[in-house]
């Protein structure tokens, strides 16, 4: 019934679900803590959205929402941010009284791998049965849209966040620097930046579609650029809050730092990370940390990994319960489905990490230092 | 930069400004924290918008805003809240190009009492210059429409909250017990429930008006039917949250509860209300206090009351600053503007005392006893 | 249950009360925010702590607490903050048995004034009888505890904060400047500048206390030194957070800014301080708004006043109920209270205020440019 | 310089460092949203501190701190709860100046693995480089004594959290219910419940500590009696404030939940768990998921794993850099160490848990309702 916000600073507040009446029913985010004098437009989240869209490709649902997105508070006269809350908001279109008909013939039915059960319990019948509501995918159009904006921020920091895909039903993508992951991700319609096995994950994908089946796979998240020192100590740790954005996207079962579950077999020797100087500048020969010690960034390469279960929209049969009457039953295949959302999660992911990122800055800096404002008349 | 949101566990979240620009503009707020199972509707969003807006009367200003609001997320098929947040949009749809030049004419002065150097200092020359931004009176939409679902929720409680002009420039209405109030005052033009002092109070206001000026006065805020318990102790006493809420109202400069300030003169067993028992509930013979005892609530009314400044906005000329040329100058007189707005801050009052109520039980009950939800699959 | 912390990035958490078991009991306070650096040290803190200890002049309760302080974390081996949250506490010492046997004589009665019922009706039988636990006003030790290092954080920046008596049963003090306030205030048991004042006040209440009663008044407070600026827009504006925190003090019945109530009875142009340059700084001839433009500080002295209510404790008979045999019943007098608590709140009023600053620098600033921290490995 | 508050009702607010300097000098927590009528000893704090005290074993630190509580603020006279915040503090006592001074000895370099390096960049020289400050292992008392409350809650409620070494260096416990763990998880020095693993565990951690080298590993946490339904949708989802807190533990670099990272070689129908009926209770055939869907718990035990990274601190040279010389150099090999913290961590990893899920429950619920207080008086 809560936590709809993320973020202590910079903070996106987030509502709105798939099939909301009501006139100008959409998915909407309030985003605080925006420096002002940005020239962000709405082409500038309009990109990130594109990156989720489903419909795309043959990797996901052939859902045709289109999902473009209008900037309705937060921009001056002159087009640049003012200091206040940015409001973005993407209306539905794609609610054809035809899949609205297809929820409710299942409404009363737990689907496997899905939230029916729980939120039956938390809100009973009053829970939205339409499109999965609050629980469906498509919820995370609000926290891109909030990542486009700290995405922005962050450019003009020059730190980069890329996601893409890492591995796919056991095919892993080789090892590659952040440059090279920049210069091929976005080549195929995986986001697999080593084209190779890219190649094989979705030969894969397609087979396990064509069984009435999906996917699962592992995400990675880079940021580079970012100076050393951020975050808080003890609860607020930058990885902790990573952690906490990501762990609450849907889909995903773990979160792993630079070597991550990798130190289980690990001596003292091999896992340390041995600083050195690069000129004026500390640096660290490997990166088992992933970028954090005592949980703040150490001017390496931010690294973490999702793990994203397969699309639990399956259409093939599947044993369920019936709520209402409360007996077994099953579930009838389901037509629309993501053969995997590897393909687009990264999006989402990218989105949590830039905002657990650009609140960081904004706690530690204040919001006048982030984005250095000119200001004449500043006092503080 | 921040400061969006009130509310703890029942969390209003606004953004937006008169002259926002980009398609859709308006004002918008999430209402998180929504009980599954209510019927609300826009219509008693817009009972509470109509509380609040101007141009209906001849004490406010002629602006001509309609704000007709619509709810675009949180209600399922069958139009009952989820358990999802509430998003609650009004348009903006008086923004001529007229009031923009107005604007534009006096952007980089000083208005007396308004908040353009505050912003000057801040946000500096990205501070929004047309119609005030976030700091006109008109961001208020956001709350009254939160307060509006606030109400709704407290009504099914059984708990009553009224706003009502107490003083207007030295005339103050008798006193008047809850039931009289709740009869009279929406008789006039000022939601004064005492029709002789009304008139008095509406002729001087009138006369101010006629001078170019505006008037000042006192705004009282009454709940009843409140169980006793409410609030927690030590920093997040009702009252106390309940004062954060109110002066966080531009126009206002005081808060007093029960007997305010008078208890600088009084005795300690002239300012103790006493225990008696009426049937098997504890009741208090006087209620200097207010309803608070230890800043949680007694059982008895809540009384609070807010000084509200005259409108900054006149039609006289004003000593003036540009910031940009650093020289002193006139600011001309503007036309458009409220002689009073006692007549209609009251609704931002109540608003955000229904907020801070609502969110106090939620903190104490829980989601799922407030408003009794009928939930047969609950497990906690 | 809940509330006890006060402050979102500067941030103090309480815990305590005057008759708490266990061994090394007494009041605490943990002051999370506190920048790396600072030579504070106990002696800081009990020079706050002593100002509102009691028992020390004949208008004071003749409770015999030393409160005596402690730091014991947050400081480095070379004495100084390390950014580490600052643990303090103070033991109980003033814990005889005849006190505890006194109150448990009447924990069944509802003292009229006091918080019993609330907490009767919020805790049951578990609410701490002895003491009034968290009600007492002994819990403000921690909130002058915090309140100090706030204050010495203010001092490093040329920000003073100034508490005293202003008005006690009707006698009210001159106006006087902040230097004349400074100069006088410590100066007579009441720590009313206006020494003129002061006599009839301490007359007044010196009656009153043989009486068996206790006398109310307001007490004013004012900060000088403020950049403009501070404070952020809408619910979390500066003056909106001050009035929170003081409002959440115990014996305060109200709140006001500047001209406070008196707006009330003014015209827009009576009301509008207007603005002027002086030299290359933008002044105002009046501080009607008390230092507050849009709930940001506007660069004059911040003037916050407010009512504090006379001491519940009396030494005469009280109707009261006795809750467990749920009946009428008599109160008898209780011999150790204050006569006012004027001459000591303001020491309280003082803290939260500081705290209110403190932490809204660091809301706009970030911790490393607050008290300018010398770092050269410091890269954001 | 903050983050050291952890949960949103029910809430831990933690200080202290080994080497904290001032009278009473300690480790404390201010446990807030405590229920009244608890009947909680410092005998149940101690139960759980002592899980974590190092020195007890061969695979651990022969750091000699008894790490002896004090209940010192939220207890009645009766020796129970009051609802008032519990003050818990371990007075420090092994400060012998010995440590200090080898502390001091290498203050000014980098230990691989450690933190140094991002508290030199945030804090500068004032970092506490003595014992590491916040972010020595010792932090984590103050969680644990906080966890101790919390697990005390979750007992009369009847939920069960247990953690224990999973894996260690490879070696992997086999697949055990939670009564078989139960019976079996503290027989042993490294808490393995499957003896024949923990054997071979033991002398491989033995082997490595001979070679001055420390051990990583994996601990499970569970938990068992849970309500369905808990935990809130979006960003709040119990299992992602669960991966905050658990990331938020020094050495964790990894945590996933249910089947974790093997999701990412599953298809849909290996993956989705199949809900049948078990009596008129809702239950699934397997528990990839966890005990999470969207996020809320589902009734099944709650399976959470993190990723332990081998002690830092090694008794072999290693790189570093000195900080104020900015030149790179060679740390000697320290002493004292642990050989592995996974004997000792899963104490921290079940306090986290505890105290998230009791956070949520109160969230869900109110206090009233956990701990079912009896109270007649109760109005809310």
């Amino acid at each position: 019934m809560l936590g709809n916000t993320f973020g202590r600073v910079f903070r996106v507040t987030t509502c709105g679900e798939s099939y909301g009446i009501g006139k100008g029913s959409g998915l909407s985010v309030i985003v605080d803590g925006v420096p002002p004098g940005l020239n962000i437009t709405k082409e500038d989240i309009q990109k990130e959205l594109d990156k989720r869209r489903p419909g795309q490709t043959p990797l996901d649902s052939p859902r045709k929402e289109t999902d473009q997105c209008d900037i309705f508070s937060g921009l001056g006269q002159e087009g640049l941010t003012t200091g206040a809350p940015l409001g973005i908001i993407v209306y539905n279109v794609d609610t054809q009284q035809i899949h609205i008909d297809q929820y409710a013939s299942y409404k009363d039915l737990i689907r496997p791998g899905h939230a029916e059960y729980t939120f039956f319990t938390k809100y009973g019948k009053y829970a939205d049965w339409c499109g999965a509501g609050r629980a469906s995918g498509r919820e995370t159009v609000g926290r891109v849209a909030g990542g486009a904006v700290a995405k922005f921020i962050l450019e003009k920091e020059g730190i980069e966040v890329i996601g893409y895909t890492k591995e796919v039903m056991g095919i892993r993508s080789k090892e590659m620097t952040f440059d090279e992951v920049k210069e091929n991700y976005r080549k195929n319609d995986l986001n697999c930046p080593d084209l190779v096995a890219a190649k094989k994950m979705i030969d894969r994908i397609l087979e396990i579609k064509d069984e009435g089946e999906t996917a699962g796979g592992i995400v990675e998240i880079r940021v580079r650029g970012l100076p050393a020192g951020l975050g808080e100590p003890v609860f607020d740790k930058l990885n902790a809050t990573i952690a906490h954005g990501l762990a609450s996207i849907g889909a995903v079962k773990g979160i792993e730092f630079g070597a991550g579950f990798k130190v289980a077999n690990m001596k003292g020797s091999d896992c340390n990370d041995h600083p050195y100087l690069d000129g004026d500048r500390v640096r660290f020969r490997t990166n088992n940390a992933g970028g954090f010690l005592g949980g703040m960034s150490n001017g390496e390469e931010i690294v973490v990994r999702i793990a994203v279960k397969p699309t639990p929209t399956l259409s093939v049969d599947q044993p369920s319960v019936d709520m209402y009457k409360m007996e077994e039953t099953i579930l009838s295949p389901i037509t629309r489905r993501d053969p995997t959302i590897c393909g687009r999660i990264y999006a989402v992911g990218e989105a949590m990490v830039a905002i657990a990122i650009v609140d960081s800055l904004m706690m530690a800096h204040g919001y006048a230092s982030v984005c250095k404002i000119d200001n004449p008349w500043r006092q503080i």
